[in-house]
């Protein structure tokens, strides 16, 4: 029930993603008078396939992780979490607090056999499809084996989102003759060439959007300023889109004449739509809408990770990682 | 006389400065066939104010760095910076191989007491006018104190060619509550916030196109990155819209109507104004050219060089380096 705008988004998503999704079935977790409020405002009824969880505490925006772990242990983000453990149900998405999101289900939830840290990934739109990009952020320093566990992560991701038998993975690295990336991405390079995976090798910032690989591996600080440093260019681009065509009433005429081709273009690239980041490496789906979604955005959030557990992505990753594990 | 596409792209260029700028004078370094041949075919003659310097080597664009330094000794690379180490020329531009173009500057210029390492920068356009960022692949490896001079730089950079007298400097970093930033940056900004600079704090990636800051400050691995994804992402933006408006005759007579509109938005975003990354903490000016560059992208980056001289950037570094140096 979280996010910069809570129930008003939150409920109608979770309606519009039933009426879309027959056979699934949704939880609401969160405040009591809150839930049971927002669902009657929104014209829904609690029952089988909607069904709410109550909570007695709610997970600040800004709260620091460390201390919603500790003491909130019946905040909604936490009641969640601990449907996913018990099994009660398959995956949970918030639009909350991501560094609690991420503590919490890490707490919960554990890491499966073989990884050290969860990661963080999304899709992105690219001139040839999407690419899957991790880790966004959780883990700022990160050693060689981390990324090549990402690979594998984003790599098994991919090809349940995708359906794609052997996704390509690249290695996110800068193309300065001299230099050729730091001594971790040198050693991960290696790794990742002896992994058995897909791996394309090195691709550069450039690559992502190109769509060179189906997966693009980077540590937390990068990814994290790979992806905003595209949100800024993104909207600074529309905002000048916007101004031109609004400077004068001719202008503001072929805008009209023009909207078909900018509304599919819009379409296109719509962020909306990429909505929804996975919370990889636990023993849940876990996934993480953005906070200022609205509530289309958030339903993509929802059938992500629905597709998520229908296309078994918890098992493809234990399952790849079990042959790793094995020789040690 | 390098880049992707050399004299037909150079020679221009070095013409329209020099006609745009009466002040001006250009040496034209390269080999003596290739450089009167194409003066000629462009309808230039030399004189007092053009120049030629003549090289009997080429350093190749996709040759190591060190090896451009150690076997060719008469580069056309090495004898323009040569120019600008005797004070024959004030500034060198180049649209040659970056690796090398940055060894041999710093071979021969040496950097400025108190820098370290080079840094290269580059302005971008934001949503308020320009950032400046660096460094973008010089440096994979950053130490705090490597940070802590990459603002001054920057700081340096801005004011020469913005006439701002305290342009504001921010830290690149990441969001993420739990982590904010690894230990080189936490220790980076507590230097940044000591140094007598206009210190913002830190700043997030987006933060680069809303141009929250005149100058950011990041190592040269995430630099790169937050550079060449945007690069990317420019390229698949205009390549949809493109596609957008010639999906049909419709669509294809919508977008001639709003041609007025699309044109003055592609000229405030035209990557060519932006051409001409400058390497920085050196003893003498060095403006590097995109490879790709046309006549019009590559006369910008003579220009910035010109600028940079003319509103002396090597003094301000070095006088801000000074009582940087003083107590040691």
């Amino acid at each position: 029930m979280g996010g910069d705008h809570g129930p008003p988004v939150t409920i109608p998503a979770a309606l519009g993603f039933l009426e879309r999704d027959p056979s699934a079935r949704v939880v609401l977790v969160g405040l009591p008078e809150v839930v049971d409020e927002a669902v009657a405002r929104h014209g829904g009824r609690l029952g089988e396939r909607l069904r709410a969880c109550h909570a007695s505490e709610v997970v600040g925006m800004d709260e620091p992780p460390s201390a919603a772990l500790r003491t909130k242990k019946d905040s909604s983000m936490r009641v969640a979490i601990n449907l996913v453990k018990s099994g009660e149900a398959q995956a949970a998405v918030s639009a909350g607090n991501t560094g609690a999101l991420m503590a919490i289900s890490r707490f919960v939830l554990k890491t499966l056999p073989g990884i050290d840290r969860p990661a963080i990934a999304t899709v992105l739109p690219t001139m040839k499809g999407h690419t899957y990009i991790l880790d966004l952020g959780a883990n700022v320093d990160c050693s060689p084996e981390h990324l090549l566990q990402f690979g594998i992560m984003g790599s098994m991701l991919a090809a349940a989102l995708e359906h794609k038998e052997r996704p390509s993975v690249g290695l996110l690295n800068i193309g300065e003759e001299e230099i050729k990336g730091n001594e971790v991405v040198k050693q991960a390079s290696e790794l990742l060439r002896a992994s058995g995976l897909n791996f394309h090798g090195n691709v550069e910032g450039d690559d992502i959007y190109k769509g060179t690989t189906d997966v693009v591996v980077c540590d937390g600080f990068v990814g994290n300023v790979a992806l905003k440093t595209s949100e800024g260019l993104a909207q600074m681009l529309a905002t000048f889109l916007r101004r031109e065509f609004g400077r004068n009433i001719f202008t503001r005429i072929s805008g009209l004449v023009a909207m078909p081709a900018l509304r599919a273009f819009k379409k296109r690239v719509d962020h909306r739509c990429y909505n929804g980041a996975s919370l990889l490496g636990l023993r849940g789906v876990v996934v993480k809408s953005h906070g200022s979604a609205d509530a289309y955005a958030f339903e993509r959030a929802l059938a992500r990770a629905a597709d998520a557990v229908r296309n078994r992505l918890i098992e493809r990753i234990s399952q790849r990682m079990a042959p790793a594990e094995a020789p040690a």
